[in-house]
């Protein structure tokens, strides 16, 4: 029989209260003593920064079929989930993301600084969420686990279909009757989910997969898991590997549920932990107006406190979220706030609310250099262009905005912006036509 | 001031009469003589295949922002267009796309083949056509034109659309009022094209292009411009690198106007002549019922003249196309129908016609294994699976699909076949959808 990996040195930790308890036991995710989130813990013994960059640098060129080889996530396997065994992870062969440099249009809006973006936009569900939905769907499997769930239509629930069911997992996507749209349930269906939908609202969804959740009959697909942090680290580990293992000054993301933020902390720390002895990134993190509980408590505490993370928290309170085109940010309570305040200051960061308006404008920006982002990768990049303004990102520093996800995924509200520039000609004469193009 | 790529050993040549002419001069694409088709002509010095791929699998395992080392397609530079210099180059960063093995749904259903497909909706545009477009945008730059046009509503006016606005060239997308959703014209729109109504049908928006391409004041962006075939090329050299520079014994794609088969031909040719000394691909196309020109007329021509280039001339007729979910490869009168007969003929392939729902059947099945693939891979896909059942590729051969788009492009098509899985519940009982899931 084959062997299965035992994360005998892989441990949770509830970054509350310090209680522990086992990778492969956990099902619910919450700490059984005060609530708290858990931070995944390896206590393996790592070899030094500059032994594993050759390594990484080596995986990097070569092909073939190993995950290791193929997926941008686990090229950094021992840095990632280093106890996983090659054979039993679960790969889309996600992560080898473009990272380019902003063309023309956008350099000249946000500023002067050298901008780049890592589009990860261009997985296999199209979003970020594959980074980490391969990590916690290849610890799923080797827990056991039978059936994932979650009461998403976005990005989650695609994610969580696409690996289960390359898991060979049951995947349950639980949404209301009528009030989804057929494109929105097309990867989950795809995936071959099985989509129920109830005669209710939105909360008896989540209170129905809750209620499964801590039976312990599904597993939770969702943003408390944080096997999926682990995955997110790759973004870090491209960027550094990208720059000739060096840091940009500053990586810029959207904040939703805080998974991206707390992953990048974390993947800093761990390369300093090993012997990178460059300097690290400054996080930016950037929410909109509608959907703004870390960003607004975040420069209230700045004008009253300074960077100081026990004055934030105590201005810290969720809020009722707005409408807003950055839906998939669209979080009044954000489950791992805790862990977004620890990293933005710790990294010597800051947040920034950004205007429908702008971040509309950044999408379009950046469309005209040939790309075509998510209003939340609009959000991180309108984040850019304030900080600049106001200073906080110095001229000339580099500065990595991470692109979360597709632009086909949000062709509607692109388009709606944009109706308004179809220029609709009086008749279908050559010549008409030739003189609205000025040729 | 800067030098500018002159392509004086770069010649066009009809595949009909053997006219030529200079890369930067043609606007039209069509021979002046017989009316032709041209193919790119490379009469560069060219160094032996040995040389050149380790030429290649360094600048794979390079990160930077030189266009041959970020893109897929202009790694090959020297094999896809030898004389362009490399900071002319128009890239989005396309091409590095993943090659992965088929998962244990797609393999059962297939059959006892090694089948690996190359994701090339994983690119900036969502489509292989990002292939074609960086290489006619970086040339048309070269050329001095000031504006591309076609009259699409789907792949190549996004990709021209986002190419364009990359290269600073103006692109005007011309559409019957009132026809097309606003999800169609997102991506022109996001990216900057000038899109333009007219109050007629679709024919009015073909002629009206056409007439200004005829009149050398538009650039055509569609399948007529034969360097987007050399850039399509890039296909085979990343299946040749993934497989250790050896080529799998079938490379299958779906056939619409017949770009992507031509450039797989092509790409074989060069490699044979450079010195590439193994078994080439065969190659297998394939068409939906609802739009089968070609492969209609090649089993005609095979049962009644056996693999003869000359049969199947006498017998290929342009047809009226139905209805299908593969709407990218909906034509009835396919562009480069000489180059994909000449082709398959070549590569002793074959084509297949696909029913509707094989083809559906397909991308279902490949969703199970965790990939979102466009109904034209899907013909592809099925296209693998009868010419398995029929003996046409033997046990156990190596066969490489080509994805051609993002599954993302054809949400309503995916989600309208499977609306019928969705499971109401009677209730919103936690109990009662633990009883649907068998929990």
């Amino acid at each position: 029989m084959e062997e299965i990996v035992n994360f005998k040195s892989t441990l949770l930790r509830c970054i509350n209260c310090g209680h522990t308890t086992g990778l492969l036991e956990e099902r619910t995710f919450a700490c059984p003593v005060c609530g708290g989130l858990y931070d995944v813990e390896h206590n393996h013994v790592m070899q030094p920064f500059n032994v594993m960059t050759k390594k990484f640098d080596w995986r990097m060129s070569q092909t073939g079929d190993s995950p290791v080889i193929k997926s941008g996530v686990w090229r950094f396997l021992e840095w990632v989930m280093p106890e996983m065994y090659q054979d039993q992870i679960v790969s889309l062969s996600e992560g080898n993301v473009p990272i380019v440099r902003a063309g023309r249009h956008l350099s000249d809006w946000v500023g002067p600084v050298d901008l780049h973006l890592i589009l990860e936009g261009m997985t296999p569900t199209g979003s970020f969420k594959d980074f980490g939905g391969t990590v916690m769907m290849s610890v799923a499997k080797a827990a056991g686990v039978k059936a994932i769930g979650c009461a998403s239509t976005g990005d989650t629930s695609a994610m969580a279909a696409a690996y289960a069911t390359a898991a060979g997992i049951d995947c349950a996507v639980i949404l209301p009757e009528g009030k989804v749209t057929p494109a929105q349930l097309a990867q989950p269906l795809v995936h071959g989910a099985k989509v129920i939908t109830l005669p209710g609202t939105f909360d008896d969804c989540m209170r129905v997969v809750k209620e499964l959740v801590n039976a312990g009959k599904l597993f939770p697909a969702n943003s408390l898991n944080p096997t999926r942090i682990e995955g997110h680290q790759a973004t870090v580990f491209l960027l550094a590997q990208y720059f000739g293992w060096n840091l940009p000054d500053w990586i810029s993301l959207p904040v939703g549920n805080g998974s991206n933020c707390s992953s990048v902390g974390k993947a800093m720390r761990l390369m300093t932990q090993l012997g990178f002895n460059k300097p690290t990134s400054h996080i930016l993190g950037s929410q909109s107006e509608a959907a703004c509980p870390l960003s607004k408590s975040w420069s209230r505490a700045w004008e009253k406190y300074g960077a100081t993370l026990a004055g934030w928290k105590t201005l810290y309170e969720p809020m009722e979220v707005g409408e807003t085109n950055a839906t998939a940010a669209r979080i009044g309570n954000p489950v791992s706030y805790q862990k977004v305040m620890r990293e933005i200051t710790m990294s010597n960061g800051c947040m920034n609310t950004v205007s429908e308006k702008l971040l509309n404008e950044a999408v379009a920006i950046c469309g005209k250099d040939g790309y075509f982002v998510c209003p939340q990768t609009g959000t991180a990049l309108a984040g850019v262009k304030m900080a600049v303004e106001a200073g906080w990102i110095k001229k000339d520093a580099s500065v990595a905005v991470v692109s979360t996800a597709n632009g086909l995924k949000f062709t509607e509200s692109a388009a709606g912006n944009l109706m308004k520039e179809i220029i609709p000609a009086k008749n279908c004469q050559t010549e008409t036509v030739a003189k609205i193009l000025n040729l």
